[in-house]
Order: structure tokens, then C-alpha cells, then sequence
């Protein structure tokens, strides 16, 4: 297959899986739960974890057809983590609309959210045959660790020191142990051996954690028209991301000064974005980031070498996707 | 067994269940999402729901031990639902303490009910084994409607006309759907028939009824002391419970215009409760409610006829004492 294929078998998919999370909450009441509900899953969104989901059921010898459900399972567990999140942080928009709490209210937010996880279990098990208990328990792990670190996030807000090590810990829970899950279920449900069902996890675990660098390297880097949000909004909010954390180790004297008032103050000023983003080219943080990012997804191929040269193929595409991502 | 022997095997069990909860969080991180955790399943209660779990598992020949996880889950389920609710319903106190999120915050609250949740999950599976795709559909079954329940209850607290077939709907989702789980679950678990499944999760969904009405009895009915609330507390909220919408059904003339004052007002004054009691014996609405509660009772243990004698005359304790209950 060529990269257009790629392109055209994800916009496939990705309509596919849309089709399903529109229709999963049609019919049932009270519609003061469920009209929300479908508010947030209809509200667009990449649709990259059930992409995991159904490639890695694909990569082990089985069908797409066997994992739908669990693939729009884990975009209802996605989405439960945003909404709940949302409130937590106070945000007011999520993909260019009003976030969920702000639209209705906190406890409409909080009880949707509840809803959408348990129908996220109903889901799953409709693809769940001979090996539910494995399925199962490793959707639940992801969540366990999804709650731990959206946990070590909040602390980190009014922590004053976070190591490199720790913020590597926090993201590896909050983002990669989902894209983890993501493959094991999707090669649980395509009958993939033990070692290959071992192989996809790691390779989910390392491209989410280059994932969310990228993520972070895009906040401060990326072309505004096509990012969509503006340059540098982690370092208003006082967020200590990679980049962040990565320049306050290399630091010294007023450089460190500075980046230690970001902490303090608990973000900086909008004026103020572009004499931190000369701080970050000074240092080199912005290569360090690209250098992490590579060699995350390096270890990511690496672990899918017991896949076939075909099978490689469609994940080497995916995580080049991923990493020349602008958005 | 005699009454004694009921009362000393729920001490026990209930001792059991309570080691299992208090070890539960121990020795996780991070301790800003797991100690809020123990405090809520370090909290008491009366761990009705486990019980249930357990004694379905006996009832159709199993051991406890099968199910002494699965007990724990249907636990953690419970504090979950209680930590969100008390969020939505800004209740400051609960069995005694602060609750969660006036002890630590909102976001704390939120994020540990999420996890409470995840945990139950990963308790459940530790006893699932040949039939787990079973049990769990059963246990996401409930946690679905106990969802839909909680949703039904808050439109309610809004709407001016909502009738006693509503309220039941609501109940029976909000509390009876749990009950009917935990009775299901454990005699999954203890291997019994679909029959005795179906037999056990009807006791569970019409005791779980007759529990309610006789929670919203007790509320003015209680003695006082032994109740450790105030009698009359659903008054002064203004919830539409069973005797209230029961009385505005009942009701006409002066009686009418003062139960309607209380759903404008959203509640009445202290002073007031005594005034509307009377109503209440005048329409003869506690003995409606007594009644009710009889009636679900009754069916409760007309489900549970296929079991052997000696295993329904623990149910039957257990209804009794439900019944009897005086907080």
C-alpha cells in the first residue's frame, strides 16, 4: 500500500467508527443524560486510539470487524477522560466549542462522563468472546492508570519542583498507557499471540509518550493557522511540560531565574511568550524535544519487529503521521 | 440458624469486607488520588450491597470465598456513586464526616470516584473465571442504570409535575438496579442456574424498592435518635419522595395547595415539618408507604422460590430486618 492508501483506509475508518459513536446513544433515556453524551462524541476529534485498536487487530492476522466496538469503547473512554478533565481544569473550549460543563453544567458534566464510561464497558463487550477477562483487564489498567496520572498532572500544578523523570512517569500514565491498551485489546480481539499482543502494547506505550512531546513541542512551535490555538499557551498557563522542564535542568543564571518566575507566578504574560521561546533556542530544547520524540517512536518500530515487513508498514506510517503532525 | 446466628454471620462478613476495602488503596500512588480514596471506603456503612453478593453466591450452592472480591467491587461502585452524588447534590456531611469534596475539593472528589470505579472493575475480575463476560455485563448493566437513576433524580428536582410511576422508574434504576446486580453477580459467581440468576436478581430489584420506600418512610417516621438525622429532612429539601407524591396524588382543597407550596418554594421551613405531617397521617400516606413495602417485599421472596428452604430463610432474615430498620 502507498501513503494515500494509508490516508484514504483512515478517512474510511475514521467515518466508521463516527457512524457508531453517533448512533450508541440514540434511543435511550433520560435525554437529559444521553443529548449530552452525544454533544461531546459528536464533537469530532482525531479518532487515533481507535485507529490503534483496529490496526493492531488487523496486524495480528484479524479483522476490523472483530474490534469496532471495542474501538469506539476506547474513544468513549477517551472522551470520558476530556470531559471529566475539562471541568477539573476549568477549560472552556475543546475542539472549537464550548466544553461540556460550560455548555450544561458541572453535575450534568460529571454524571456524562460517568455514563460514557460505563457504556464504554458495554461496548467493549460486545467484541469480547473466549478471552473477555484479558480484554477487560487490560481496558481497566489503562483507566486505573489514566486516573493516576490525570492525578500526578493536578499535583504538578502546584508543585514547585517536578523532575524530567517524573513528567515522563505522569505522561506515561495519563496518554501512553491508553495507546498501550489500545493495541493490546486490538490484538487481544484479533487472536494475537502473547508476544505479539507484548509487542503492539510496547509499541503504543513509546508512541504515545512521543506523542504527547510532540504535543508539547507543537505548543511552541508549530504555525498558529494551521495549529489552530495560539503559540506558547502552556508557558501562559505555567505548564511544566517537557520542554519546559528539559530548560529549567539545562538553566543557569538569569535564564533560570527567569523560568523559575513562570513557577512562581504561575504562568507569564502573552508578551512575554517570545523572550522564553529565545530561552528554549538558546538551550537547544526544541532539538532535544525532535531527539526525544525520534527516539520514542524509534523504540516503538523496534518493539513491532515481530510483525511481518507488510504489517511494519501501515504503523511506520502511522507514527510518521504522527510526529510531522502540525495540529 | 436462628435470628442470632444471622446477625453474628453478617458481623462477620461485614469484618471481612471491610479488611478487603481498607487494603484496596494501600501501597498505590499516587497518595493525592488513593488517601482521599480510604477515606471514603474507611468511612463505614452498612455494606448491604456485598452482603447481598455473598449470600447469592451461598444461596445457590457456592462458597463465599468465590465472591469476596466481587463484594468489594459492589462497594467500591457504591462509594463511587456516593462521592459523585454528593458533589451534584453539594452535600457537606455523609455518615458522619465531611464529605469528600468538602474534605479535600471538587476536582479531588471527581477524579476519585473515577478511580473508585476503575478499581471495582479490577476487583470484580479478580474473581471472574469461566463466565466473566457474564458478570461483567451484569455489573456494567447496573452501573449504567444507577447513571440513569442519578440523571432521572436531578430532572426530577427541577420539574414541577412528576408522578409516582416516574418516581418508581427512578428508583428503581437509581437503587433497586444495584441491589438486582449484586444478587446477580453472586450467583453467577457462585454457579448457579439462569434460573437462579433470574430469580435472585428479581429478589435483589424488588428489595432494593421496598429499601428505598422505607428510606423515604424512616425519614418521617424515624425516632429520632436512633435515625441520627433530623425527622423531616426530605421536607425541608423539597424532594419528591414516595409519601409526598403519593399525598399530592391523594390530595385536594387546602392539603393540595399547601404539598404544591412545597415543590414552588423548593422546600418548607423546620418549624413547618409537623404541619405537613399531618397531612401525611390525614391522607394516611405512612401506612400507603408501609404497605408498598410489604407489597415489594413480598415479591421479593415470591422470587426466590425456586431456592431451598434453608437457604431462603436468610433472605428472609434479610428482608426483615431491611423492613425493620430504624436508620
Amino acid at each position: 500500500m502507498k501513503i494515500n492508501d494509508y490516508v484514504s483506509l483512515y478517512e474510511t475508518e475514521r467515518k466508521k467508527i463516527n457512524t457508531i459513536l453517533s448512533g450508541a446513544l440514540k434511543h435511550r433515556n433520560p435525554s437529559s443524560l444521553y443529548e449530552p453524551g452525544s454533544y461531546i462524541l459528536n464533537s469530532g476529534g482525531k479518532r487515533i486510539r481507535p485507529l490503534l485498536v483496529l490496526l493492531s487487530a488487523k496486524a495480528v492476522g484479524g479483522k476490523f470487524s472483530a474490534a469496532y466496538n471495542a474501538a469506539a469503547a476506547v474513544e468513549m473512554l477517551h472522551n470520558f477522560t476530556l470531559v471529566h478533565d475539562d471541568i477539573m481544569d476549568n477549560a472552556d473550549k475543546r475542539r472549537g466549542r464550548l466544553t461540556l460543563h460550560k455548555k450544561y453544567d458541572n453535575s450534568t458534566a460529571i454524571l456524562v462522563g460517568d455514563s460514557l464510561l460505563s457504556i464504554a464497558y458495554e461496548y467493549l463487550l460486545k467484541d469480547c468472546n473466549g478471552n473477555s477477562k484479558q480484554v477487560i483487564s487490560a481496558f481497566t489498567k489503562g483507566l486505573i492508570e489514566v486516573c493516576e496520572g490525570q492525578s500526578l498532572d493536578t499535583d504538578f500544578e502546584d508543585r514547585k519542583n517536578v523532575s524530567l523523570a517524573e513528567y515522563l512517569l505522569m505522561i506515561k500514565k495519563k496518554t501512553a498507557a491508553m495507546a498501550e491498551m489500545c493495541c493490546k485489546i486490538g490484538a487481544l480481539l484479533g487472536g494475537g499471540t502473547k508476544e505479539q499482543v507484548k509487542a503492539l502494547g510496547n509499541f503504543g506505550l513509546n508512541i504515545g509518550i512521543a506523542f504527547q512531546i510532540q504535543d508539547d513541542l507543537l505548543d511552541i512551535s508549530a504555525d498558529e493557522k494551521k495549529f489552530g490555538k495560539t503559540i506558547g499557551g502552556d508557558l501562559v498557563e505555567g505548564k511544566k511540560t517537557f520542554l519546559f522542564l528539559e530548560a529549567l535542568e539545562k538553566s543557569t543564571g538569569e535564564d533560570r531565574k527567569k523560568l523559575l518566575k513562570v513557577i512562581e507566578r504561575k504562568g507569564i504574560r502573552r508578551n512575554q511568550i517570545n523572550s522564553y521561546k529565545m530561552i528554549y533556542d538558546n538551550l537547544g530544547v526544541l532539538d532535544d524535544a525532535r531527539n526525544e520524540i525520534k527516539s520514542y517512536t524509534k523504540k516503538a518500530m523496534k518493539s513491532i519487529n515481530v510483525l511481518s515487513e507488510k504489517n511494519k508498514q501501515i504503523f511506520k506510517w502511522l507514527a510518521d503521521s504522527l510526529i510531522h503532525r502540525t495540529s
